[in-house]
């Protein structure tokens, strides 16, 4: 099974059981519910619960297990998309090539639907089928952490804040919390939740670190040379808003080179910790060549 | 001690306390930790988290051990209110005797406030003094249910999607989401981070339920009797907004029967108990007589 196989294995995987984790829609509004679903289950690459699965694995981990921390995860992306759309943040009308959510429920309901699915992801991510207590409560922390003031949503306030024109180290940071927070989260989650020992989780999240640069710059990239339906959203719409991105501040080609130095860095960080990361090492390389 | 020298203890004590609970400022960026502490340090009652110490003193625990669930439900009850006065929700310009927080910060950087809190409260509730992981991953699991879409979120939701004129069993069904849900959860997260059994968890709870009910109607009392200066918000805006409350359903006169009889249904829950529960039966009374 090659890299794009078992990506789309794991996407089927994750897809077919992700519904399982929503809440009970006896006890749910069924439009609040409606809205969670209409961009939950709109698709999407899926790439960080993927990465949860696939960081598990690596660390000899059962599917089944790492299930809860790829569903939250999921869950928390999809509730950074909805309120990054919202008129009040970025103004997106196009979501994984549907309307956005606010565009379909209002603005008010989208809000909160983003409330919901971020709050339900902590009641998946304290579940599960892992019987360790300080595992999930681990995975917890984690989440809370990647998600919160000092990852995602930090990224998003510098970025909304607005400081204009940004020099390359800070275009770094903003990214590093904005995207790179979930996907080190991912990685890490999954590693917890598969009882990696502190070695391996601290060789992982070098590689991570890594990985969420080198997605970032690629998704950079993607934004100014693909089309709308390629990208199920407006292209070359950070452009258009002024945002300082890596190819802004460094030029297309200045920013090919740096997301395949980053993708080295990633799997040099696999290799210095020695056993078989082989699966880890072809995600790595797979996305930071999607442009290619 | 009588009942309001205990709350106003007990709330100096939290907040002295709250401040260690915000994210490291050297890993937050400076605007958004603003935005959180203008909103989570403006004061207010502080009655959920005094619910959680008193739930938790009353069930044998320490205080020490019950401040990270109480800081962690205030944060949530805070991202309720700035996200609740949005434009898109209920638009409200005045909270706490303060402009709302996004007149002060902007609606993009409220909702990310709103966003940090209720995802840094999860950091919260997961740690912890007390040792015993099981009760932390309770305290989360309750807290997430509590907040989110079969809870509180709920609530906001069927409230915003208007159904016009309501039915008495249907504003009931609404304010035990909206309101109640936190308040039960405060309760129980107090009895659970202090070890209590399966049944004192139990009674407890339906003794919440009643409390949570009777606040809420005391809550609508309010709004039509107390001036602005006294309610910390524009009072009437229930009604201004043709939304149905337990005075419009059942006029003053009514709620006020109704509060009394929830208030004494708390207080038979706590009696069926056995045991010493003082505390929370002054409490209950207390709060279910606020506006006489």
């Amino acid at each position: 099974m090659n890299i794009k196989e078992y990506m789309a294995a794991r996407r089927d995987y994750f897809d077919s059981k992700l519904k399982n984790f929503l809440p009970n829609p006896d006890s749910c509004p069924e439009v609040l519910l409606q809205a969670m679903e209409y961009s939950l289950l709109a698709g999407g690459k899926r790439l960080r619960p993927i990465l949860v699965l696939a960081a598990a694995e690596s660390c000899g981990g059962r599917l089944e297990a790492a299930m809860p921390p790829a569903a939250a995860l999921e869950m928390v992306h999809t509730y950074s998309l909805i309120h990054d759309d919202l008129p009040a943040m970025d103004d997106d009308d196009l979501r994984r090539g549907k309307p956005s959510c606010h565009k379909v429920f209002g603005e008010g309901m989208a809000v909160l639907a983003g409330d919901a699915l971020l709050t339900h992801a902590f009641s998946v991510a304290a579940q599960g089928v892992n019987e360790d207590p300080l595992r999930r409560l681990a995975v917890v922390a984690e989440l809370a952490k990647a998600a919160g003031p000092i990852g995602m949503v930090a990224g998003q306030a510098m970025d909304i804040a607005g400081f204009g024109l940004m020099d390359a180290s800070q275009v770094n940071h903003i990214h590093r919390c904005k995207t790179g927070a979930l996907i080190k989260g991912a990685v890490r989650m999954g590693a917890i939740i598969a009882g990696a020992g502190a070695k391996v989780v601290h060789g992982l999240t070098q590689y991570a670190d890594s990985l969420g640069l080198a997605y970032q710059i690629v998704d950079d990239i993607l934004d100014v040379t693909e089309t709308s339906q390629q990208l199920g959203k407006n292209p070359g719409s950070d452009e258009k808003k002024g945002k300082q991105t890596f190819v802004t501040v460094h030029g297309l080609e200045g920013a090919r080179i740096m997301a395949a130095a980053e993708t080295a860095r990633a799997v040099q960080a696999l290799q210095a910790l020695g056993g078989d990361y082989s699966l880890l090492q072809d995600l790595a390389e797979y996305i930071g060549r999607r442009y290619a």
